[in-house]
């Protein structure tokens, strides 16, 4: 089969288009045909050499991926050869073929297309797991979420609003926040121009944000503790703006609010499984009902991954850029 | 009635046993003659004048008292004049007179002397609210306790090893540690002899503690995260180590671990309630049942308060120091 394979880290140009062996379905996994995988942000970090593949995982880049079953592992049942599947990988989506944890395998859901599907794991997965199953937001609160128009912002906003909260997105530019201000976006700031912290507290009648998902970390550390409502819930899903930042732990306590900081694609399969099927029991009915769907960008050919991966570095794009393959 | 009255913020010789009013119970309150009061950290604020008590509560310190109700307010069903009883106050226990919210009292638990049970309430609460409630401890889990010899400590380390989990401390004497062994504490850890990080390490095997119940803040975060196990939950109840320090989110982000803090006292009613209703269903019984008990240091006179609080400040003591009243 053809992959996308890094011979060195670097810049975009380091995505190589190269022939490799097809891998091999272990006990308990699938081998999927890939039609469509997408770019995270997570793939330009292994680019560049910060973020390798956990033991045991696929050297290829690509945390999700739509396609079909075209064989099964020993010990794998429920599924069969043929079915159209989406799945979370660990890596290896940025590929032709790609064996997965058949507890990572999800159907495609109803209504939409097999190639869009592969925009769906990964972001599904993780604003399910930080939004709802660790910072527990509740109908009636307020959720803002850092980056609205991104993957992970543009189903944030659907699946808060879907879930009866209220939702405050930031962004770098108007057409971002419109975009949000379609998918159901409460309130809309421009972070450019704008303060978050009070944007979100006049917003709110000076209560702050019940949950907040952030992406940017350190940078964003302190203005999201003081953004937050009594009982908030910090939770942290990317270091975009750094790893290392000052905690005001008394401002913490006087809201007995809390900061999680999580990641996916380093989960033991169990956990992996267990989201996934949390996903498929609350998340796939709101899917096939259309109160929630994949937003897709654009679509590019897996072998030019380096014109998707720039697309995303520029951040040029509103929620999911696909690589679908030929 | 007489109380202790802080005319001005200042050392213990601020504390002043004066005549004052009595309180009137409003709705939903009862009025409790109270038989014993203790000394918490945060009275010691108060009385440095960095702690002012919440809106519409009692001026007077004192965080849980145990007596007799003497009067009921309106509204008030399920306790009646002369029941023994022990509360979770917002202040106002060093005083032979606190009224309190029907939903912070408690049962003098089977097989406690009345007096005793005024130094259960804080300790308690704040122990089942944060390390079972908030950071949800499970069994064969390891929690450490920091100060593991104080009031919080003896009781953290009891509810932990009843709920079948492993426990380390740390304390600054081998007094105070073999204490801490005696009430079940399996891993002793020595701070100013110790690194506690490498020591929970030894003897996790690399694995860390699943929770930290934290009374340091600033000064221990770095190490505490260090400290915790993948998937572990950080606690901070107080800043005795100041409130401002430098979080290591990249850490948090690759164990997918959390940091909260709480305090109690500011929280609305219905959550107090909350608490005394999940403690009264989850630790009266172990108390009953004898394994769980409540470790009294000294008791001192209610108008000696000064001494009492100055038996805290010099850490001089092991488990709460309980205040009289004659």
């Amino acid at each position: 089969m053809h992959a996308i394979t890094i011979p060195e880290p670097g810049g975009p140009e380091a995505l190589v288009w190269d022939e490799v062996p097809d891998p091999e379905p272990g006990e308990g996994e699938v081998l999927v045909e890939v039609v469509a995988s997408a770019v995270n942000r997570a793939d330009i970090l292994q680019r560049q050499g910060n973020y390798a593949p956990p033991p045991g995982g696929s050297a290829y880049p690509g945390l999700e991926c739509s396609g079909r079953i075209a064989a099964l592992g020993p010990g794998v049942s429920g599924w069969a050869v043929g079915d159209e599947v989406c799945a979370l990988l660990a890596g290896g989506g940025y590929a032709e073929k790609v064996a997965v944890p058949s507890g990572q395998l999800l159907p495609v859901p109803e209504g939409v297309d097999l190639r869009q599907a592969a925009a769906l794991p990964e972001v599904v997965c993780t604003v399910w797991s930080n939004v709802f199953m660790v910072a527990h937001l509740r109908p009636a609160e307020t959720l803002l979420v850092h980056g609205g128009s991104s993957g992970i912002g543009t189903m944030a906003i659907q699946l808060a609003k879907a879930m009866g909260a209220r939702v405050a997105v930031t962004a770098g530019t108007k057409e971002k926040l419109d975009y949000c201000a379609e998918l159901g976006a409460d309130i809309l700031i421009n972070y450019r121009e704008q303060d978050f912290v009070e944007e979100i507290q006049r917003a709110t009648d000076g209560a702050g944000a019940d949950v907040i998902l952030d992406n940017m970390g350190a940078k964003y550390l302190d203005r999201n503790v003081r953004a937050l409502a009594t009982s908030g819930r910090l939770a942290i899903i990317g270091l975009q703006g750094g790893s290392k930042g000052e905690l005001n732990i008394g401002a913490l306590l006087a809201k007995r609010a809390a900061v999680s900081a999580t990641s996916l694609r380093a989960r033991p399969l169990g956990e992996k499984a267990a989201i996934v099927a949390a996903v498929r029991e609350h998340v796939w009915p709101l899917i096939a009902d259309g109160h929630v769907r994949p937003v897709v960008d654009r679509e590019v050919p897996l072998s030019e991954a380096a014109a998707a991966q720039r697309v995303v570095e520029e951040s040029g794009h509103i929620g999911k850029v696909l690589l679908v393959a030929s």
